[in-house]
């Protein structure tokens, strides 16, 4: 098990903890959080899901053109992905406007159809897209060792979810195959949903964005129990992560550190809060450089 | 198998639609929901959680004797129940101004304690409170064949969820002793929780009301799929029974009759539209009287 880490100090923690965890705590407390973009599966140059709703944005103009007069319709259009890491690099320097107009798009874009036809363009999109410098299929783009970490975990009688800043119904569709995870253990963010003859309608209408101290209230709403093991990468994971160590018994808090321009990407942009916390509260730092023999398993 | 159901039409559908679900549906499709107060367990001569309530709110002023100048806190600490079933009588002739009241102290009553120590206040309520008629635990209210139903779905590889109006946190301690459904399978209404220094905070903002249309907003948004059995027994079960019996395959909706005076109680009121629905849209109907032999098991 775990062969694709190497035997250094985070795979022993795993082990180390997980043995712990066995011995000492029934089995309905086994209970794993992970978080998905930059946790499971990568997300540089852009999120996954923002290449869906870029394209969904561009499938929109196709059908009414006179919304390219306006953002992010023009940029979506004309495939000028730079717009929309501008819209979020002017937000963290604390102009909103471009940020505004992507929001109300985003929201918009998959709005009024039923759960079911969202479900089918997730599934299309997956099917198709793939990471535009990997040179992979996205669904290819899950990290082989978390996905053994999962396997692992499970084998020990774990029960694993996610918990991701991500739209809960984007990854739905694809994380059993990608991790064995089903839909009942994926927490993600939603917009609203309205009850209709039979069906639900997805709206236009922000619910939940499910990132920072929104996590631990998530998991406890979906499992209703404290977790014990939480791995995160960045400074939305960092609430969630205390969550699962401040209970009673074993516990153990991973960050995953992006630090491998070779195999993937390195930055710390977005984790400086959670790296602080890591070294701070003796957190467990996964390396994929150092840490991972390989990080998509081919 | 649901030795405790007589035989007629209602055993008969339910067997005969598991069947067919396990013939021709995946085993992660197989997917039951199952309303609780007055679907599996008893909910008169009222709500299970409004005694709860009225415990608390009676505990309220014995710390802090002057609220008692104020409704509900006055009824509470007299032990006049009747003022709260009249909140709710006149609340249906179009007067709000007692169930404001109520609201506003029954959201109040556990707030801002962590979810550990909520769980330990349900916990000793249960321990302590009888049904006030019936001479027996509330922990032994539940119905003996629905728990047997839930048994023999399970059995067959279904899986069970209890989707109810009443509180997610007041069902969750006591679910899996009483109906073999665990926290993660609850779904029920909520208030807001915060999140602080590792811990989850019960705050007095109402949340979700999990009832009506919004049974089966909370199904997606906690299962994932749609479920292919609902049983209910009252007008807030119409929708998750109707989004049930939506989806293309094998299905069933089930209504619980009460119509058993010797045994239970005998009423029809709040669940005059979900008669209707019935009767118009082929629902199965349990009746106590007729397609149960024995109501508490013993």
């Amino acid at each position: 098990m775990l062969e694709s880490w190497t035997d250094e100090a985070a795979k022993s923690a795993l082990i180390e903890f997980a043995a712990r965890a066995v011995d000492s705590v029934a089995p309905e407390e086994l209970v794993a959080v992970f978080d998905n973009d930059g946790t499971l599966w990568c997300e540089k140059p852009a999120y996954i899901q923002l290449d869906f709703l870029v394209r969904r944005i561009a499938e929109q103009v196709a059908v009414e053109p006179a919304l390219a007069a306006e953002q992010p319709y023009t940029a979506a259009a004309s495939g000028d992905l730079g717009w929309f890491g501008e819209a979020v690099t002017k937000h963290y320097n604390g102009d909103d406007s471009d940020l505004k107009l992507l929001a109300g798009a985003v929201l918009s874009a998959n709005a009024t159809i039923t759960t079911e036809e969202h479900a089918a363009r997730v599934n299309a999109f997956f099917a198709d897209a793939k990471h535009p410098t990997l040179g992979r299929a996205y669904t290819a783009c899950g990290y082989a060792p978390m996905v053994e970490l999962l396997r692992y975990l499970e084998s020990l009688g774990f029960t694993n979810y996610i918990v991701s800043g991500g739209g809960r119904d984007f990854m739905r569709p694809v994380t059993t195959a990608m991790y064995g995870v089903p839909p009942e253990r994926v927490i993600g963010s939603s917009v609203g949903l309205i009850y209709h003859n039979g069906e639900l309608l997805t709206t236009a209408q922000p619910e939940i964005l499910n990132d920072g101290p929104v996590k631990p209230v998530g998991i406890w709403e979906r499992v209703g129990r404290r977790p014990i093991l939480a791995v995160g990468n960045s400074n939305g994971d960092i609430e969630m992560l205390q969550y699962a160590v401040a209970g009673p018994g074993p516990s153990l808090a991973m960050l995953v550190c992006h630090d491998d321009k070779m195999r993937e990407f390195a930055y710390t942009a977005g984790a400086e809060k959670a790296v602080a916390h890591a070294e701070q509260s003796g957190w467990t730092r996964a390396s994929m450089r150092d840490d991972w023999k390989t990080v998509f398993g081919d």
